[in-house]
């Protein structure tokens, strides 16, 4: 297997991170990539979800990853084994991504003809929300186990969530988790928020998910799918 | 009901917080009480791991729980709704709780007689871990549905726990989780951990746990149980 690129990130200099953010979303519509940023609490299943997207978008568009995790690289290699090319981002012990270190992935990562760039931020529900990273828009991912109330607890997250997918579907009877709620709740938040219920494990919902992410993209990047 | 008790924690002002948290540690013992840094990610189940306890400390021991949140007071009223003292801490937006910020829980508290205070930081299991906060021990909750690799994802966390509490394990037939891999990982980060397994839900193996907690308590605050 190919081994995985790990990129040791550095620090921003920046003092400006809403304007270099602003920058980077434009340079990425001027060469045609829609980025999005991928955040969730540990454990919800960011990868598994990316991984359940490779069949609905198999010669449909060019795509590609970027893991940022504190130090391990198992989801590089989890998506490069898959065949979707990943470099693996160690942000140290940081917390969160900014655009900054979102530039540094983008150019790790190589490949300016790609059309749709995933940025897995950290597993954590509140330090990524309060940095604008650069990308088209903001995915969020809420697994059942996790409880319907996450929304209520984690305002900025839920805030600035553009798309909001609840994973692990499959597991509601175990479970008590109301959709009524968990959509209320979100909507307090973010009123335009997209909400799609999938099981990353057994496929269900996801064709929504990515037929959604593949008009995105289109209309992001301008090219039609 | 009781109204809750809500505040609104200060920044900290104190720029070595090692050596705050070591002095609020031993006002702690002096007044014969044991804090316990209860740490997680989101949805892990803390507050339910904190209700389970109730039926096995009752007329054993005087304990009570600082909540705390970014903004909602959820966790703070469901304790008191169970009978137990609570104060909610507001962190505004911040990630994690230092040791001056646990004073002024604490103070908050107020009832210097108890034996066992509960420390539930905010859902993260990132930034909290970087933190002293005067606690005698750390505990950390991972469950089920998260996955056996977070030990892997989330070094510090780990490094930092004394007692790891793995919750939801009547779900264990639902999800991929390893046991054996879970422990390894957990003693590669710390190889003194002590594990229990739990589910806090239906009450199975927390008996055990929270035997333990007991005989801590009692060690720390050298009040025999």
């Amino acid at each position: 297997m190919e081994n995985v690129k790990i990129i040791a990130l550095k620090e921003s200099i920046l003092e400006d991170n809403d304007l270099d953010a602003q920058n980077l979303r434009e340079e990425l519509r001027a060469r045609g990539t829609c980025l999005i940023n991928l955040m969730a609490g540990p454990g919800s299943g960011k990868t598994t979800t990316l991984l359940s997207l490779i069949p609905h978008f198999r010669d449909k568009i060019r795509w590609g990853v970027m893991e940022a995790d504190i130090d391990s690289d198992v989801d590089a290699k989890t998506m490069l084994a898959a065949g979707i090319p990943s470099v693996q981002l160690h942000t140290g012990g940081m917390c969160h991504l900014d655009a900054d270190m979102t530039r540094q992935g983008i150019r790790a990562l190589g490949d300016e003809d790609l059309d749709l760039i995933f940025l897995e931020n950290i597993g954590n529900l509140v330090c990524p929300a309060e940095f604008d990273t650069g990308a088209a828009v903001n995915m969020t991912v809420l697994s059942v186990p996790e409880g319907d109330d996450k929304p209520v607890k984690y305002p900025l997250m839920y805030e600035k969530s553009d798309i909001l997918v609840i994973n692990k579907i499959d597991t509601l009877p175990v479970f008590d988790f109301d959709r009524d709620r968990v959509e209320k709740y979100a909507r307090m938040r973010n009123p335009d928020v997209r909400i799609f219920y999938i099981s990353a494990k057994n496929g269900e919902g996801v064709a929504e998910l990515a037929a959604y992410l593949l008009q995105l993209a289109g209309s992001v990047t301008g090219k039609s799918r």
